[in-house]
């Protein structure tokens, strides 16, 4: 069997500190927290550098040493990651922000960078035997997990509200999975999750829990983000990072994986980080404002940008956490001023995406106008994926003619 | 002035072997026939070989002496290209082929291949200073164009029939596109574009004729999937590619790489091409089966596969003679073998790709059980889209959970 020469020695809870294995299937720690994965960084540092990765794959398996995969056969892979980051100069201008760019999730399998957190996650599940999984979801990374599963062999079971958006609906049931909605919440949709969980619990293959954060390496996928960034940047850490925030898992990946190159010796700093929410459904940005370390639940939220929409994420404290450390901070915007900033990045970059996305450019204004990013700033708006997914987000107006019009 | 170092040396008719320069905004050839761009292959092959490519970023202007843009200033990317080779192993376990590949062109802008198109005719549009361009669609190359027109700050104007994909229309819109719809069929889309460009000749800045092969460059994008496929393979063509032929530039774009290929001393073989119809709509497959070496047009065509619904193409001649030198051959499937088709890739493989891909996949099974493919040949189908552009092609039965309910 080939290795991938991972460099991971264990889980580890960054609440309360006791460690697991990592080669046996685990969710949350005792204590009630996500678990993370540790690698041995002291190690790698002294085996590899940067050059490493040079000449490799365009996918986010480049830096497979860092992922949490231990043999090369089980990796499930649809050619995911290493997607552009693209210099936007006129919406740059427009904002005052001389080196803005845009890294583009929209390019990777069911356009959502979903499927980095199901790549590898999927593929750990492989590897430590998993037959069925679980989750509840908002439509992304059901979709994801439904399609990466499909390809590794393991049964998906999907719970999603029935708001949720109707493509990702469509993926998950081609690709297979058992698809159940919900006329509900994803809250709702948790509370069966955990009940299938308990009632498969004594089986010969227990449901494995793949829940946000309940499950340890979807982040470990995510976190990819972050390295790449990094290389397409010529491992110089940009300014700011943006990011649109919903579970968190995103930008707490994003903040680990500074972290780790930190420690590396890739990079020598961990760019400010911002967390971006709807104003209605702003529990993050609440409790950046009132400087807590957790958030408390979002009444009656509600978005039109559908991933973001989560009253209380699991790993609120981890996502805060970023931000304090980072000295980052947290910013809410309309769901008008989001459908504008999505019609303007279209229009005068040709970048078309997710209104979880253009929340970022909204936000960045706002930034820029209070101070908070400076001109000759380098800014990147982690766009989580492709505006197609979407289509009821935009009303549009086309002109009809008849067979014998003149133009 | 950065140069991309460009071979392009001109324009040339393949059918009545008149030149034109590369320098001036062209069109059709006096004989009615698409023009071709021609590069210094033989200067090309001395100065460089496979691996200058290597190391550079992964989208498809890596091949950029290759291309016929000349300025660096004048590339217009959103970072397309260099889309995942899959492997896919059950798939093609299933069909008695040992080494069947997708090549997901789902990974781009738009989650189409008309992409690549529009990066580059639009980037050698701006570079050759049309502010204005025109053209019919069936909605894919639309949504592409006005993309990378709104980022090149070109004015777009699209013609579109009413029954194309409504996601296309909304990509057009949101990009600010002037999006015009005709309760009618492409050709009648194509005389309306016709005229405007007749009644806008004498303009100060004439409108820009970007019909499919009216307009030279468009296929030099296209033609990247054909390096790629080299590139990935380490430089060994594969046996077989298949690909989805309505205009057939994607085909004609293929050969015309491997051709050129071929004379840099790149790969030593052209693989055999296969146009893939649907039975409805088999204009090529009628011609290739009779000998000939133009199609005629096919009468109330229709298919599921909108993309590839084309009853007549411009370069139907080129697709023929491509599939005659390389000894390949024309297959059509039904649209319940495409349906089915894509079903099983998602299922099998992860990968919910459009109708004109799973096309692909049924052409395969077909050919590979009337002995047109053998068990041990290198296989490429050639996906052009993400099926996630098509949300009414396959039907879904979700389960509805109450609230307490037990799984």
């Amino acid at each position: 069997m080939t290795k991938t020469n991972s460099y991971i020695t264990r889980l580890y809870c960054p609440k309360c500190g006791k460690t697991r294995a990592h080669a046996a299937v685990a969710n949350l720690c005792g204590c009630g927290s996500p678990l993370l994965a540790q690698y041995d960084l002291a190690r790698a540092s002294r085996e590899m550098d940067t050059r490493t990765f040079a000449g490799r794959a365009a996918d986010l398996w480049r830096y497979k040493e860092l992922l949490p995969v231990v043999e090369e056969a089980d990796v499930v892979s649809l050619g995911e990651g290493f997607t552009p980051l693209l210099r936007l100069a006129g919406a740059g201008r427009s904002l005052g922000i001389d080196r803005l760019y845009l890294k583009d999730e929209g390019l990777v399998p069911s356009a959502s960078f979903k499927a980095r957190g199901a790549a590898v996650a999927v593929s750990k599940a492989l590897e430590l035997g998993v037959k069925t999984l679980i989750l509840p979801t908002n439509g992304n990374a059901g979709a994801a997990a439904a399609l990466y599963g499909a390809r590794a062999g393991i049964r998906v079971k999907i719970v999603m509200p029935e708001s949720a958006p109707f493509i990702t609906r469509l993926e998950c049931s081609v690709a297979g999975a058992d698809l159940y909605l919900v006329k509900g919440l994803i809250s709702d949709c948790g509370k069966i999750v955990a009940r299938a969980i308990k009632n498969h619990e004594r089986d010969s293959s227990p449901w494995y829990d793949f829940s946000t954060l309940k499950e340890p390496y979807r982040i470990e996928g995510k976190k990819t983000m972050g390295y790449e960034i990094a290389e397409q940047s010529g491992w110089e850490s940009p300014d700011v990072i943006l990011y649109p925030t919903g579970g968190g898992v995103g930008l707490i990946g994003v903040y680990k994986a500074f972290r780790e190159m930190r420690e590396l010796g890739f990079v020598d700093r961990i760019p400010r980080l911002v967390a971006v929410q709807a104003e209605n459904c702003a529990p993050i940005v609440r409790a950046f404002q009132e400087n807590k370390s957790e958030s408390s639940f979002w009444e009656n939220s509600s978005t039109v940008a559908f991933g973001i929409n989560v009253p209380k994420a699991l790993g609120d404290f981890l996502a805060l956490e970023a931000l304090y450390a980072s000295k980052g901070c947290a910013c809410a915007v309309t769901d008008q001023e989001i459908i504008s900033a999505q019609r303007e990045l279209a229009q005068k970059e040709g970048c078309f995406i997710c209104p979880e996305g253009s929340a970022l450019y909204a936000a960045a204004g706002k930034l820029r106008r209070d101070g908070r990013i400076r001109r000759d700033e380098s800014v990147v708006l982690l766009n989580t994926g492709a505006g197609i997914k979407y289509p009821d987000t935009q009303e549009i107006a086309p002109v009809y003619l008849e067979l014998d019009a003149e133009l």
